[in-house]
């Protein structure tokens, strides 16, 4: 089954201020969310597990596929879909060998050459930015911008997601160059009504 | 290869005080540590992979195993020998399963109830404690005191390990309880001169 990376929700309990996970993620997809990453930082490996565990129940009762953030153990303690990894995560080979070739594997990138490294270890899909600024990853590096975004697109071949401050402003702009979906945190999970947020990002993503 | 457990070195980059951890690891081979643990928070996965890269070498060529401390995937990435994992990381059955029958999977425990669990669910041995008040770990939980270790010790048949606060002028009592090792960080890794005090642990335990 193709995977739909076309609005890529990746989570953030922090800009919740408090609202629930899994009732914010489940209205997320309600609203069109098509991909889902769990991203957690700075809790233990078992709660970790715990949220993966019923994060993946909730992702597949939607037949949303559910990709764990950095965490190689968790995705395969929970059988995840796949896994999302960094510059600063396990090597992406590695990774590769262990997961097997049919889980999916993403790659955080933010410029053409590690974007060809990507695609010639092992990524199934890229995660390429910052586009724009962003508050919701304190470690995420300066914005690339569409035109750099538009160079990553045109230099590989697998699937590219716009990552970092894309919402309803700018999404036109990221449409248009290529890209195969964005990845969105604070768009959706940072408004009141999270369906809506999230119908009206998956709406304006197919109309444009 | 039956695993020595009597000195088992846990790292502690933070009580190194700027010495590298390398030089000190090896003098604690040098000494006498017959098993080490890499154990690291708050670094980068790609950070702790390339730290555990470099530890197995050094670990491997003086005949040591390697045990990773929590992080299941750096385990495997690194094709460490083996895994220990606590209450707070993933669950032990689901880190057996991963890891397969051959690799050492350790399971800290401070009661025979989860003595009994970690000897039920797959472990190879067991790390009790905190025996003593330690200011290593600061999640360590409260003293279960050598009069607990014995009664854990007693409850199962695979390898029991004291962890926390044992040294110099408490090995003998720690012995008397018939574990098969201690857990050494500060005691070793917090002197000045690490062969010495690593030759003065060994002697001990080996002599009582
Ligand atoms: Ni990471």
């Amino acid at each position: 089954m193709p995977v739909d990376y076309s609005v890529y929700l990746v989570t953030d309990r922090g800009i919740l201020g408090g609202r629930d996970l899994f009732k914010a993620v489940e209205d997320a997809i309600k609203g069109g969310a098509s991909l889902l990453q769990l991203r957690e930082k700075d809790i233990s490996s078992r709660a970790f597990y715990d949220l993966a565990v019923k994060m993946k129940d909730l992702a597949n009762s939607y037949d949303v596929p559910l990709i764990i953030n950095d965490r190689l153990d968790i995705a395969l303690a929970v059988d995840a879909d796949g896994l999302h990894i960094g510059q600063d995560d396990i090597p992406l080979r590695i990774a590769r060998e262990i997961m097997g070739p049919d889980k999916i594997i993403g790659y955080s990138v933010s410029n053409p050459e590690q974007a060809l490294f990507g695609e010639k270890n092992g990524a199934d899909y890229l995660g390429a930015g910052p586009v724009y600024a962003t508050g919701s990853k304190a470690d995420a590096g300066l914005p690339i911008g569409p035109g750099t975004l538009k160079t990553i697109k045109d230099s590989v071949s697998i699937p590219v997601v716009a990552i970092g401050g894309v919402g309803i402003t700018n999404i036109s702009e990221v449409k248009k160059t290529g890209v195969d979906g964005i990845s969105v945190i604070s768009a959706i999970l940072g408004k009141l009504d999270i369906v809506e947020a999230a119908k009206n990002i998956t709406g304006l993503w197919k109309d444009i």
